[in-house]
């Protein structure tokens, strides 16, 4: 069987765990990595046998496209891969931007006869996909999810959200939980020389990312110290005579990694059967993202 | 909108949380009740205001069949419903044979331009859909799946398939944890009179139900007292640097009965886009199981 060849496009946490996550599944194939062209001579020893390019079509036939970006690129960058008759897949995380996207994003696929899974992560993505769930195991009841626990996790949009503001050299958002379902940030920042730590932290408390939360920040020397990839989720639902828990705690951009490259699979799978367009995760069948050359292995452990 | 005509077949305890289902669906609304013909004039306080017929004709338009049914009539009553021209539902347990009884049921749900779904209970069903995506949040990883705790859990196919036997009055099957992932039956059961004892324990524990499981059979004079309809699962997956746990305890029929019902919805979406067939739970997306006229209302929890 011909592997499906698959793109990593930025080369941060997310596309270290997809090149991981591609490794461990003998369906895909690397095709290369797409970085940023002043990125292109740093020598990292996770590249070497790697083809880093700056532009995809350098890297001859690509089927697949994981758009490992900030969120807030995701948009426009979707369309320019599908543009070129590049299936992609993205982990967008504006919950309430996500059916939008779909949408704009859908019209554009069908034109160019390709596939985009859109807001493929963990959440949204597959927790949402456990809420779905949840709510058919138990018609009538409340959901709650809650992340990052006490100790808090590192929510990787809200990180890569400070790291674009003006004045921030490096950051890390955390995320805790604060009562069942409800949330709170702590922001560690790293200021570049000659910024202000009020401005910063009032850009910081006014973006969208964290304006509907209780946001603290703290500037300090070194993120060094402050810094993890663990993050974890609760996810609790319960109904009239059913309970139902959910939980998830781990390395963060390996979930989001895992989740992405399994949605290769279902972006070839919708291809072939001429199902063009632009999904959430929920939208395509779940057994499309598993392995499995035959019906029978993919339904191995139904 | 107009509303889904549901039929139910079998009046068990499935059947009954069907009827409840049912009526938590503002989308869906119950035709009636197909029950044998010895059964129809008893009278249930549950059955008022309801038609309770013999054959499902009788009934008008249907648009899906529920099977409450054993899972052993199950083959034979899918294909009977989908000549007709009706969608049906059913929650087959062995999982051995569902992806054989997928294929078998497709064959003719493609003839006869209808929709299946099958095997669609909580375990196979909602259960396995946990487990796939368990095993796309973590790609290299073990799964387990333990039912029924330290105090058991009504095993409702082990129940009708312990009922099936000559000489059982009435019988109830408990699955207990017997480790992680594995387990025993304790079956209770009350013999017809002039059965004897050891015969029926010994026809209960070489079912193919009961074969590959530690059995202790109990002859009791009355079930009432060791009857429950409490049931709990426990899934956990542990990844390489990923753990996931899945927990849901309630009433077993519950589970099932609402699984069964959203269902529904998917057959009537699959008919619509012309995808006749035969699918297990996993092979539809999970967003045709929600309520909601559209897809922003669908995804309101994404």
């Amino acid at each position: 069987m011909q592997k499906i060849s698959v793109a990593i496009i930025g080369w941060g946490n997310v596309g270290r765990g997809c090149k991981r996550a591609i490794e461990e599944c003998s369906d895909l194939m690397l095709a290369g990595v797409v970085r940023r062209s002043t990125s292109l001579n740093k020598e990292e020893p996770d590249l070497e046998n790697t083809r880093v390019v700056d532009d995809i079509s350098k890297l001859g036939k690509v089927d697949v496209a994981l758009l490992c970006i900030p969120s807030r690129e995701v948009p426009e960058r979707v369309k320019e891969y599908q543009s070129l008759g590049i299936c992609t897949v993205d982990s967008f995380d504006e919950h309430d931007r996500i059916v939008a996207l779909k949408k704009d994003c859908d019209i554009n696929a069908k034109a160019k006869r390709v596939v985009s899974i859109v807001g493929a992560g963990w959440d949204p993505g597959t927790d949402s996909a456990v809420r779905a769930i949840m709510r058919i195991v138990s018609i009538t009841g409340r959901t709650t999810t809650t992340f990052g626990g006490e100790e808090g996790g590192r929510s990787m949009g809200h990180t890569a959200a400070v790291k674009s503001i003006a004045g921030v050299k490096n950051a890390v958002s955390l995320t805790l939980a604060n009562g069942r379902g409800k949330h709170k940030r702590r922001v560690y920042v790293e200021l570049l020389p000659g910024y202000d730590e009020d401005k910063v932290t009032h850009a910081i408390k006014n973006d969208p990312y964290f304006k509907m939360d209780p946001t603290e920040v703290l500037v300090v020397r070194n993120i060094n110290k402050f810094n993890t990839l663990h993050h974890e989720a609760n996810i609790e639902r319960t109904g009239m005579q059913v309970n139902q828990i959910y939980d998830v705690e781990g390395v963060n951009p390996e979930f989001t990694a895992n989740v992405m490259v399994c949605c290769v699979r279902a972006c070839i799978t919708a291809k072939h059967a001429d199902q063009y367009g632009a999904y959430t995760f929920i939208e395509r069948p779940l057994v499309d993202y598993l392995p499995g050359a035959t019906l029978d292995e993919k339904l191995a452990d139904y």
